[in-house]
């Protein structure tokens, strides 16, 4: 047999899709590009701090509504980056991962202690770098705008439509394009889609399935049904998906473990 | 003046591109969950480590083809972890941050020992999750597959044409609904375009603008420039952008600071 090299495109990102709900997020810089970074973490349900001297106009608004975890209107400091922390880093190291107490302590210092993410947006070069590093010598996951090498990830533009979300990059190459691309190209295209609505059947019908129509969590369940789920997905083109209600999924999945007969 | 709420919608993730190139990461399973994740990683130009007993065929090619920094055909061991870290944690922590020399070593850690990511792709649940605290433990970004709760991330459908990347995601409510979009509305539009060739133009237009045309790192050179390369991205189609070719592009330039005449 021939061994044929795949085909593997390199150049490209690794996108993800980061888990910040209620987690906590420092950002330091209260200008435009600090709004922006907010924004993007206040759609992702993320525990917002801001140090920042000063604070653009919507972020003081933001403030006033309560919609920050705690700003701090002062100069950054490095105890700020530890500011939650009550558990101490050289204790965790020693822990015995076998017992379950102990398992609680590591989660509660990853969930609630730590900054999940530090973004740095301020013009001051050098204090910026500073704090890059002193995130890095924390193991604290960094983005330093405007600073490529300073970053362990990048923002794209990002499309959302209710729970749909999609995010378009050029690798760096034309943000400006991306921008283009997703207001002249996916928006238009998702305009006369209901995509919102054929998400909640689907989920609907998913939480369905598994709590009620065919419920269990051995191996040979949990696969069948994840195969029906599947052909009943594509069953259905994208635009029927986005005109049913919870009364035809409840009656798509009356038929289970049978598909519906094409109409 | 009235306080207008702002319109943030919850409920969404952070999509953000996660920066691999020549960085290592581990992925611990070798079947076809690890090979997905490896085939992400190499489009990342990442250095990936394998550990698994067994490989599927596809990783047995990857290796024998030598795409992978390492593998090792055994059991995971918790050293796997911190596989290629010479400099201590403990000793990290006390450097002094404003001596260049320590920054050098802050850096080698972070680029060139720590693993960026550790990917867990076995079904065995109980090893599975040790390992997920034994990373937490170790301050290590970790997805368990299948594991939402001990993820830090989670993986999406990607479209990619060239450097253009578009992740797809519902929030986890149907990643086969993802794929669809991806197939069925995300590829036929890209498909009569040729915007590799759009991406490169655009690419090649802000390169040879900053390093021949307009050069200068002050900041209203760089102000003016970026105002200039905006207005001429907005100034075609993106139809236009994939047609043209680099005499094009030259010919565009000349006319800095002045836009094109529309034909």
């Amino acid at each position: 047999m021939q061994q044929d090299a795949p085909v593997i495109q390199g150049g490209g990102s690794l996108m993800i899709s980061w888990q910040v709900t209620n987690q906590r997020v420092l950002v330091i810089g209260g200008g435009n590009v600090g709004l922006s970074r907010v924004n993007h973490l206040l759609e992702a349900d993320a525990k917002v701090t801001v140090v920042s001297k000063e604070l653009c106009p919507e972020l003081e608004k933001y403030e006033a509504l309560q919609l920050l975890e705690c700003v701090e209107k002062r100069e950054y400091k490095d105890s700020d980056l530890q500011m939650y922390e009550t558990t101490k880093r050289e204790q965790m190291m020693t822990l015995d991962l076998e017992d379950d107490e102990n398992r609680k302590i590591i989660d509660d210092f990853e969930k609630n202690q730590k900054f999940a993410l530090v973004l740095i947006c301020i013009n001051e070069h050098k204090i910026a770098r500073h704090i890059y590093f002193k995130c890095k010598q924390l193991g604290l996951v960094v983005n330093l705008a405007d600073d490529p090498q300073h970053c362990d990830f990048y923002f794209g533009s990002v499309y959302r439509r209710g729970a749909l979300q999609i995010m378009i990059s050029t690798n760096g190459k034309s943000p400006r394009l991306c921008n283009r691309i997703k207001n002249f190209k996916i928006k238009p295209m998702f305009e006369s889609l209901d995509i919102a609505n054929a998400i909640d059947n689907l989920g609907y019908m998913r939480s369905t399935l598994r709590s009620k129509v065919d419920p269990g969590e051995d191996r040979k369940t949990v696969k069948e049904r994840m195969h029906w789920n599947r052909q009943i997905t594509d069953f259905f083109s994208i635009e029927d998906w986005c005109e049913m209600d919870h009364d035809k999924i409840d009656a798509i999945l009356s038929k289970f473990p049978e598909l519906p007969t094409p109409e």
